[in-house]
C-alpha cells in the first residue's frame, strides 16, 4: 500500500490554482462555497435522489454556492462492469471507461431534474464538459487538472448548482473518457473542491463519521470530531474504508477541508446554521486545537507475511526482492529488516492476502538472485496500527502498547513505525483482543 | 404529418460535403464503405451484441470500411425515460438528453469490446466525440453537421471500425448532449453515411425489408427489392413503421442508399459477395430500372376526421383553422377543401386519433373567428394510401381504385392526391377489405 500511496507523484498540484486562505474554522459557513458528494446508496433510486435534492436545497437556502458530485446508482457500476467482462474478459480499458462512466452520467441528470423540480437552478456536468482532465491510465486515471471557471461564473451569475458526474474525466489529447477507479467519486469531489476554492467538501456516506476504530469490534468506539489529514491518510490506508485514500491525499495537498457525514440524516432535521452537524472534519493539523496522543486504531486481517531468512547483508538485496514484486504489481505493505548479525539478515514483509500466492511464487523464482536460505510465510496474520499526530511530541507511546499486549499474551511478530503511527503484525486470532486492549489503553473508549 | 415533414427546412444539406458519384448499382460492394445500423432488439444483451460483432466481422473480412451505429439495449431507453419522468414530470430536456444518451454510450463501448475480441480494430464514438453537431431542440434535435474526417482517416490508416452511439449529438454552442428523438438512430446512421461518403447504409431491423403492405393484413404481400426515396417517404409517413421518416428524407437529399435487412439472419449464412442479400434497397428513382405503377399500399387507423361546414370562402379562413392547430402542436394530415358553392365551402381534415379531442376543442373555441355553421367529426375512420412513382406517367390509376372499392361497397369519405400517391379516407371497419382489394387490383399479390 505504501509504495503506491507515497511513491507516486501528485501531478495534480501543479495544475490547480488554489486559494484556501479563507478557511473559517469550525464556525458554520456564512454564504460559503460547498461541495457535496453522494455515493451510490444515497442515489440508489429516484426517491433517494429526491432526498439528496432536499439536502442540497437546504444548503442553497442557507446561501451557499453548491457543487454536487454524484456516484452511479448503487449496483449500476457492477452491472456495467459485468457486461464489459461478459463482452470480453480482456477488454480495452478505454471502452470499459466509456461504458462505466455512463452510470454517473445518468445520476447527474436525474439529480439536476430533481433540483429543478424544487425550484433550484441546476445543471449536470459530465467530466468532459467541465473538463476534468486526467491521465491516460484508463480505469485508474489520475486527475491532472480541472477548469472550475465556468462553474464559478455560474455561481456568481445565477447561483446555479453544478451537478457533477463523479469518477470520471477526459484525457484531452485523445478525447476519450477516463475513469478514476473504484471509489473515485470521493477524489472527484475533493479535486473539484480545490478547483472551485470550496470552503468545505462534504462527503455523505452510510456512516456518520470517522471512528476511533471499527465500532463492530469495539462498541465503545467514539466518533472523532476532527482528524488531521495525515492521520486520516494512515487510517484510510490502514483499512478504515470511509474514504478513498487518494481523496485524502488531495485534500491534504490542497488543504480542502473534508467533512464526512451521514446521508441517512433527514434533510429537514439539519440546521445548516448550527455550529457543526454530526460528522468528522478532516482538516489540517493547525485546525485541531488540542489533539489526543492517539487518534485511532486501524486494523486489517487481509494480510500475509513473508520472511526471507539469512540473506546476505549487501547493497542490492532489497532491490532483488522488491523489484520483481513491483513488476508483478504486488503492493507490499510492511517491510521490516533488522540490523545484520554475522553478515546475514532476515527481511519480513507483508502483502494483501489475495496476492500471497503470487508473491511467494515470485520470491521462490528469484531465490538464486536474492540468495536466501529459508522462506517462512504465514497467512493467518493481522496488522494493527495505532495512529495519532500527538505521537510526534510524546515519547513511549509504542512502549505502552507492547507492555499492554504482553500482559494479554499477544505475541508481536513484527513492528514498523512512522512519525505518527506504529503498526504491529500479530496472529489474526488476537486481532479483536489487541484492538480492544489498545483502544482502552489510549483512552479512546466512549465515556 | 405532412406539415412537419415537408414544412421544415433541411439544415443538414448546407453543412455536409457529400460525394456519391461512386454509387455502384446493385452489384455487391467491392472494398467499399459501409454503415451498419443495429436497433435495440439487436443489441438487447451481450449475446446479441456478440452476434452483431459477427455481422460486422463479415463485412470487414469482405474488405469494407465499416461504421456501425447502435441503439440502446432494448428497454434501456424506456427505463431511463421513466426515471426522468419520476424525478419530475416536467423536466429540462437538456437533462433528459444527458440521461437517455447514456444508453447508446453503453452499447457502443460493449460492441467495440466484442469486436476487439474477434481481432477487429474498433473504437467507440459518442456523438460529442465525432462530433455530430445538432440544433438545440433538445429531445428532438436535428443534425446540423458531422465531421467524418477522423473516422475516414482511421479507415485509411488502420481499417478501424467506428462504433458510433446513435440517437445523439452535441449542440456545440452550449456543449450539451442533444438527442434526436425516438427512432433517431436511423437518422444518425444515414447522416453518418452521408458524412463519410458511404456506399450504402444497412439498417438491420426485426423485419427483412419493406413490403407492398402490412403482411399481417395481406398475407400475399411481397417484399420489395427496391423502393424509391420518394415512395419510402410516403410509406413511412403513411404508417409503415420500418424507418424513421427523417432518415429517409436525409437519404434522399444526400443520395444515401439505404438497405433495410433482417438482424435475425445468421451472420454465417450471409455471403457479402453475393449479388444482394434479402432486404429492400431504398435508392434514387434512377436506380430502379423498371418500376411498377403502384409500389405499395399504406394504411393508418390512427385517424380522426373533422369537417368544418359552410365556412365563408374567403382568404384567411384556412389560416384561421390551421393556425391555432399548429400552435397547439397538432399534426394535421389530410386536408380537403372543395370548390365553393354559394360563397361557402366545407373543409375536412384529419389528425392523429390521440390529438382528436384537443383539435376539436381548438376548433370549437375558434368558432367565431372561423365562422362556420356546423362541425362534423368522426373517429372511426382510416386512411388508405396507394403509392408509386409510376403514377406520374400513368393516368387513371386512382379511377381504378374508386371503381374497385365501389364494387365492394366501400364508401370513400375524402380523397387527396399527390404526384406519386393518393389517399382515401374510409370507415375504419373497411380498412382490411380495402387494402386487400387494392393490393390485388394493382398486381401486388405474391405469385
Amino acid at each position: 500500500m505504501y509504495s503506491r500511496l507515497f511513491g507516486a507523484a501528485l501531478p495534480f498540484c501543479a495544475e490547480l490554482i488554489f486559494d484556501n486562505a479563507h478557511i473559517i474554522g469550525t464556525a458554520p459557513l456564512i454564504m460559503g462555497r460547498l461541495v457535496m458528494k453522494f455515493g451510490g446508496t444515497s442515489v440508489a433510486n429516484i426517491e433517494r435522489i429526491k432526498n439528496v435534492a432536499l439536502h442540497v436545497k437546504r444548503e442553497v437556502d442557507a446561501g451557499h454556492d453548491v457543487a454536487v458530485v454524484v456516484s452511479a446508482m448503487s449496483g449500476k457500476t457492477n452491472e456495467l462492469v459485468g457486461w464489459a467482462a461478459e463482452a470480453s474478459p480482456l477488454h480495452d480499458a478505454r471502452e470499459y471507461d466509456a461504458i462505466v462512466a455512463s452510470g454517473e452520467q445518468v445520476t447527474s441528470g436525474l439529480l439536476a431534474i430533481a433540483l429543478q423540480a424544487l425550484g433550484i437552478q441546476a445543471r449536470s456536468w459530465q467530466g468532459w464538459q467541465i473538463p476534468i482532465q486526467t491521465s491516460d491510465a484508463h480505469a485508474s486515471a489520475r486527475i491532472t487538472g480541472i477548469d472550475g471557471s465556468e462553474i464559478i461564473k455560474r455561481f456568481k451569475e445565477r447561483k446555479e448548482v453544478a451537478v457533477i458526474a463523479g469518477f470520471q474525466g477526459i484525457h484531452e489529447a485523445t478525447g476519450r473518457i477516463a475513469t478514476l477507479g473504484r471509489g473515485g467519486s470521493d477524489t472527484s469531489a475533493v479535486a473539484i473542491a480545490a478547483a472551485i476554492h470550496a470552503d468545505r467538501c462534504d462527503i455523505y456516506t452510510d456512516v456518520d463519521g470517522v471512528y476511533t476504530t471499527d465500532p463492530r469490534v469495539v462498541p465503545k468506539a467514539k466518533r472523532l470530531a476532527k482528524v488531521a489529514f495525515e492521520e486520516m491518510l494512515e487510517m484510510a490506508s490502514q483499512g478504515a474504508k470511509v474514504l478513498q485514500v487518494r481523496s485524502v491525499e488531495l485534500g491534504m495537498v490542497h488543504n480542502v477541508r473534508i467533512f464526512v457525514r451521514s446521508s441517512f440524516d433527514k434533510p429537514e432535521d439539519i440546521n445548516p446554521h448550527a455550529n457543526q452537524p454530526p460528522g468528522t472534519l478532516i482538516c489540517s493539523e493547525e485546525e485541531i486545537m488540542e489533539s489526543q496522543v492517539v487518534t485511532g486504531i486501524a486494523f486489517s486481517k487481509d494480510e500475509a507475511q513473508i520472511s526471507v531468512r539469512q540473506i546476505e547483508d549487501k547493497p542490492g538485496v532489497a532491490a532483488a526482492i522488491f523489484g520483481p514484486l513491483s513488476e508483478g504489481n504486488i503492493n507490499v505493505d510492511m517491510i521490516v529488516q533488522n540490523v545484520s548479525q554475522d553478515g546475514t539478515t532476515d527481511l519480513t514483509f507483508t502483502v494483501p492476502a489475495s496476492d500471497y500466492e503470487r508473491a511467494k511464487d515470485i520470491i521462490v523464482k528469484s531465490k538464486a538472485k536474492i540468495g536466501y536460505t529459508r522462506l517462512d510465510t504465514a497467512t493467518d496474520v493481522a496488522k494493527v496500527s495505532v495512529i495519532g499526530i500527538g505521537m510526534r511530541s510524546h515519547a513511549g507511546v509504542a512502549a505502552q502498547a507492547f507492555a499492554a499486549l504482553a500482559e494479554r499474551n499477544v505475541n508481536i511478530r513484527a513492528i514498523t513505525t512512522s512519525e505518527i503511527k506504529f503498526s504491529l503484525l500479530i496472529d489474526a486470532a488476537y486481532t479483536e483482543l489487541a484492538v480492544r486492549t489498545l483502544h482502552t489503553l489510549y483512552g479512546l473508549d466512549q465515556a
